[in-house]
């Protein structure tokens, strides 16, 4: 028995679909018609409309419960899929099913960390559309099963102080992690590496214990050679300029958005001046983490002397020091998990995108842990994620 | 003794800086002015003009036998320069001392590929450069010393069947390797998952059993989410928009250029279309090799029933008989050897480049091989490389 019956599965990378009236009840009536809202197109199917523009995503890639040979029928109405993307409730009855305590969900409509929001005209909208987002989260989401759900909360990317305040608005409220774009620079923000623009951002972080979760894609950056220049979700992911490239290869290689992620932020000096930041790699795997924490070792021995970097902070000590990854399926990332960190791996359900196993999500995190001892396997699945958390619900 | 003395080191990815003389030999003469050559800016830097443009680098990061601490000052004259970097002869004698048999040398003005050539505006002369570089190569540098050098060959990568006429016009001559761009979409190239525009290039690859050697770069594409946008060699490697990104982020993360490379071409369908073909990875590392491999099988297994992919052939497969990789320090991949491959396992020297440990190669690799068994050894530095490319001098 890899995994003991009292060892509970929390996951830290799922998803929500936000229903239709997540901001209809909540944004200020001066705002309400610019709001996003759901219509029915032409074509019988439901888009979000926001600010006079059309996002015909209402639940890109939420195929949990179909057969794989399936999967490439997205839904483009709520009867499409199962309640349980969109229901809190029916929800908890999956994760049932799925054997799994709680989940921590990115968003849908707004991008993994808001991307939406970040490249829209009218910030004031924008910012009020976040909290929106946010309290929907807290109040009523998470609300519904406080054992169950971790919240998570966005923020408003273009403005830093804004963004500190937000952060501790919401860690107020009980939220757990901050959403932050893995890659500022493709939505057209100073990068990691810029010495005071995000500072007050990282200190509220440090002043509330909030982690910041880095989704693969949240900062708009589809990974492929085949996919530069994809970079903003108004162009599918998958779509090229080359007629023959399948999206299976982006999502191949989503562990090279987190690679990239991790070495900008380790060689970035933000975490010496941040000795209390944690980043949380979501849906990047962990199996890439024991050959990236060596080569950064060895470039960063070799040209640390003539760059603006740390002389004397050895970039594996960083990292088992702030990062955390989590897999959904990493034989190679378990079996190398003391070169990794016990203490650094997570565990991820995905429900309901396409890397789920739901509903045997349980089963196969057991399978993945079949050698791996009793002391371990539960702090992968369980521990690790209270602690970092707080989460002792 | 984990390297025995009669196993020798075959490396497959080094660099040769062009003397100034390496066009002016061999271009036609009415081709002759507008040629590469080298000129003395106001600076009393030596600099290469090409059909009116200046390029600055004319030993881009030829920094060996430099101490590490020294890096950052890049030769910008011959004089600046070990001679090993553009004498053969005198290499040889840096060989000697560096413990390595044989070296396979990438270009350094035109690029790793040729992107120089690729980007210029005159085709005629560009081809007339290419092949006057190959010459150079197979003629001068590697007739200098048959048994110590591998030649490496350019393409014209604009014209398709002029680059299948050069391959098999260098064969002919005795060439080793084509290198070709590791990404041709940030060259404004179709990648590599059309049908029909790289076929005869993939024929001639096959029916002259010249492997294709994609080095990190040469599809002009620096990694790293806060080099976005500078794909060109035109804009210095590690320069960006924010003042503050060191370059070091970008050479940690090479290895996610040849993921990209692995996915693009294992996913394409060339492979089963041209069984005879073979992708040797330069500068890429091999420790994620084995994290890769696993994560296309998973992705492979669970969405290609709705893309345009292969139903039965397992990316893994498909990597082990057509890939092969190489390292220059990577004690995680070779712990995992039997998981990657020991027989698609090759190493690098990286001769005259900052990753390289000259004069000390024989002995670092030794000691990343420290525990493995002589059979095994001796496939990793000599015979794996003797057998993929026909090379028995």
């Amino acid at each position: 028995m890899p995994l003991q019956d009292d060892m509970k599965i929390i996951s830290i990378d799922d998803h929500v679909i936000e229903h239709p009236r997540v901001w209809l009840d909540r944004l200020p009536a001066a705002l309400q018609d610019r709001g996003p809202r759901i219509i029915e197109d032409e074509q019988g199917h439901h888009v979000w409309k926001y600010d006079g523009d059309l996002y015909p995503q209402i639940g890109l890639n939420a195929v949990a419960g179909k057969d794989p040979k399936d999967f490439g029928m997205e839904p483009v109405r709520y009867d499409d899929m199962i309640p349980g993307c969109y229901d809190p409730a029916e929800r908890v009855k999956d994760m049932d099913i799925d054997g799994v305590q709680a989940e921590m969900c990115y968003p849908s409509f707004p991008g993994f960390a808001g991307g939406v929001f970040q490249r829209a005209r009218d910030k004031d909208l924008a910012y009020a559309c976040i909290r929106a987002w946010n309290d929907w989260q807290l109040d009523e989401w998470c609300a519904q099963a406080p054992a169950r759900f971790l919240p998570l909360s966005l923020v408003p990317t273009w403005d830093p102080r804004a963004t500190a305040e937000e952060i501790r608005r919401v860690a107020a409220k009980g939220s757990k992690i901050i959403s932050f774009p893995d890659g500022p620079v493709p939505l057209g923000l100073p990068s990691f590496h810029h010495k005071t623009h995000w500072e007050p951002v990282w200190d509220a972080c440090e002043e509330t214990g909030l982690p910041l979760g880095l989704h693969f894609g949240s900062g708009s950056f589809v990974p492929g050679f085949s996919f530069i220049g994809s970079t903003s979700t108004s162009r599918p992911m998958g779509e090229s300029d080359d007629e023959h490239v399948p999206s299976l290869v982006a999502t191949a290689v989503f562990a090279t958005n987190s690679m990239w992620s991790t070495a900008d932020i380790v060689l970035s000096g933000m975490l010496q001046r941040h000795p209390g930041l944690k980043i949380v790699l979501a849906e990047g795997g962990i199996g890439w983490i024991p050959y990236q924490i060596e080569r950064m070792d060895y470039s960063w021995g070799r040209h640390r002397w003539y760059q603006e970097v740390s002389k004397t902070d050895r970039p594996s000590d960083l990292f088992k020091k702030h990062f955390w990854g989590c897999f959904v399926e990493d034989y190679h990332g378990i079996a190398n998990r003391h070169t990794i960190g016990v203490e650094n791996i997570l565990v991820e359900v995905d429900y309901p995108h396409s890397d789920s196993n739901w509903p045997n999500s349980r089963k196969q995190i057991a399978e993945n842990l079949a050698d791996v001892p009793d002391d371990e396997a539960r702090m992968i699945v369980e521990t690790n994620a209270r602690k970092l958390l707080n989460f002792w619900l």
